[in-house]
């Protein structure tokens, strides 16, 4: 594709280096960027520059933060007897909508993956194993470990690898429940989330 | 969606006003901009700026350009002779693309829609008929002009009110041939193209 103008070349190069997002798609959003306000587009570009500049992560529980502790970890009325490990924010993201869970977070930071080349040690792993060997007096204990990661061949090795890392302490370990979602048609289930929902069956009160 | 940090709140509300994009989408890219280096992000943003503030219109065609002549319009190379009228600026690129046009180009900056309440005035469609008044001696003079316009009720009413005002120049007025595409099925071809098609049909020579 060529060009009417240099400016617009870059910029639709730079939004295109953006995941998901194609030249086409980027000459579109830079010719409405062209159609609106000035103000817009500085505002989108401050936003993003400041964000990427101020926002750190927080030094108990990797999630993102605009200070060196988290709002969750900040919050004294969060359960801090349960830590729920997940792959990265929008994990929290996820099961903060949910508001059924009212314990601390770790985030792992990815996922153990030969194929991308991501180990252990490229996580959050040690982190967590401080967080239980350095527990302060202060500090509620943990009780309980929630590893939930995604139902992957991935997901399954880091789950793996992190039970063998936590046996020592003697803590409740348990992962999110697997089955047919709420809404979702028997029919149409997959046979091994059916299969695994049968054998994971809950008995009635 | 309850946000870890203000800074990437603000970050996602402003990519989310950027069409076709919601927030999930927006929350993707912020996160993925967080694991790439800061300078990407900066550039990103610079580029979006320098574009928005410096980027200009051709005076003569109203294409999008670096300088106040577009390059098309300044090219000595292009045929004088033959003007294609599009839409916007998208319009320009998808005709240069195909490498079959070696005219120049009056972009209209929109196209007559009632509905969002856009007429003739709000339209690039007055210095058009000055491009015909005001030729100098110094320009080829213009023989011919090409309605490339959307085959839409809009884009049809927009080219009849164009032909109206055109008329007393004594020009050739064409449209762009509307038909089959190149590789389409007979078979899937809406009646009113394959009609139109047959109407139109091309003698072999």
């Amino acid at each position: 594709m060529e060009f009417p103008s240099k400016l617009i070349e870059d910029a639709v190069t730079e939004v295109a280096k953006l995941p998901g997002i194609g030249k086409k798609t980027a000459l579109r959003l830079v010719l409405h960027l062209l159609k609106r306000d000035e103000e817009q587009t500085q505002t989108l570009a401050h936003s993003l520059t400041e964000m990427r500049l101020k926002v750190q992560y927080c030094r108990k529980c990797h999630n993102l933060s605009d200070d060196t502790l988290c709002g969750i970890c900040a919050n004294p009325r969060r359960d801090g007897s349960i830590v729920c490990v997940v792959e990265d924010t929008r994990d929290v993201l996820a099961v903060e909508n949910t508001a059924q869970y009212k314990g601390l977070y770790h985030v792992l930071g990815g996922i153990i993956s030969p194929v991308e080349g991501i180990g252990p040690s490229d996580l959050h792993i040690d982190s967590l194993i401080q967080r239980l060997t350095q527990q302060s007096e202060a500090d509620e204990p943990v009780k309980e470990i929630i590893l939930a990661l995604s139902p992957t061949m991935e997901g399954d090795t880091t789950a793996f690898y992190l039970q063998k890392k936590l046996r020592p302490f003697q803590l409740k370990i348990s992962t999110i429940a697997r089955g047919i979602p709420i809404g979702g048609d028997l029919e149409y289930a997959d046979e091994v989330t059916l299969g695994r929902s049968i054998l994971s069956r809950i008995a009635y009160e």
